[in-house]
């Protein structure tokens, strides 16, 4: 005896989601099939839903259920700076900290293991973006890993020929943190990467 | 700036499914949003198809297309007896072990801190059963955890007028461990119920 094919089936469709396992798809699907009819609805709307009214913005490239987003809407925005970042929820991070240039959304990083290419990202939306407007610097946001600074050197290279300067983010011990507990890694960029203290250097 | 509205709602929906936290659900809003059109489609027919082609089993409970389900209409089976499991992934497990007789899924366990009650379970229509049918023996084929084994002195409990035997399953070392690292409590089971050998007793 095995399952009801519509069981299995949707087995398999949770079985095809990031870090969902087979054992997890199973209680999802098992879930589904426990709750109350309209929450199982719910669910398979707000699937529906999120494809029908979210679209990619035409600039930054971040989601967003108007075009332009609302950040490339606004007048007040310093629309000289861009920050390249991984994802939209980078972008989500970034406004938290008070960020208030535009924004630039590759759509992921640089993993051949995984098949994206540069060319899966937005890198030539980019590029276009700069050729057209009046952008002074782009500060690479990626993640401070191994795809995010290889990414980072995908893009500083295909920028190379444009007129605009290109930064990356500052790196060192994080705000709140405690040195006895932070890694070499950090520490040795911390070192590195060491300021003079005003009026004292 | 936050999230289009449709993004937070299926973020929503996704952070009610067990297991599944904040960062999660993040997650898999933002693969629906990312896969191919049909793929996010398939996701809600699936959701949508496993509610209304499955159904709980009128007799055992179980989830099945047909009803009744094909343990259930299978003639060869052992009527006699009846094995009551936690969930139906469990008769899966049992099936592929061999048993031959029928089931009961109790469709979860009583666990009051989440709201579980006895009634919440199908123990009245486990009754029903014993009282309509010949059935000899019920088998309680719970969890050996701390709900399993509440949830089969309850069910043990409300059968106890019932002319019908009741047994547990064996308890002791798993076919297939090592001694060296089974835990004290496993051993203490297994020394407990020790079996005499065969003549030599």
């Amino acid at each position: 005896m095995a399952y009801p094919e519509a069981i299995q089936q949707l087995i398999r469709e949770f079985d095809k989601m990031p870090g969902i396992g087979a054992r997890t798809a199973e209680r999802l699907a098992f879930h589904v099939l426990r709750v109350a009819p309209e929450e199982a609805l719910q669910l398979a709307l707000a699937i529906r839903d999120v494809r029908k009214n979210v679209r990619a913005c035409s600039q930054c490239c971040t989601v967003t259920a108007a075009d332009p987003c609302a950040i490339c809407a606004d007048p007040g925005r310093d629309r000289s700076t861009v920050l390249v970042v991984e994802q939209p929820n980078d972008v989500e991070a970034f406004e938290a900290a008070g960020f208030r240039g535009l924004y630039h959304v590759l759509g992921g990083v640089v993993n051949p293991v995984e098949g994206i290419e540069p060319d899966d990202l937005t890198i030539d939306r980019l590029k276009k973006r700069i050729a057209a407007a009046k952008i002074a610097e782009v500060i690479l946001g990626m993640d401070p890993d191994f795809e995010g600074e290889g990414t980072a050197l995908v893009v500083a290279q295909q920028l190379k020929a444009l007129p605009v300067r290109i930064s990356r983010l500052a790196r060192g011990i994080p705000a709140g943190s405690a040195i006895e507990y932070s890694n070499a890694a950090v520490l040795a960029e911390a070192v590195a990467g060491r300021r003079p203290v005003e009026g004292r250097a």
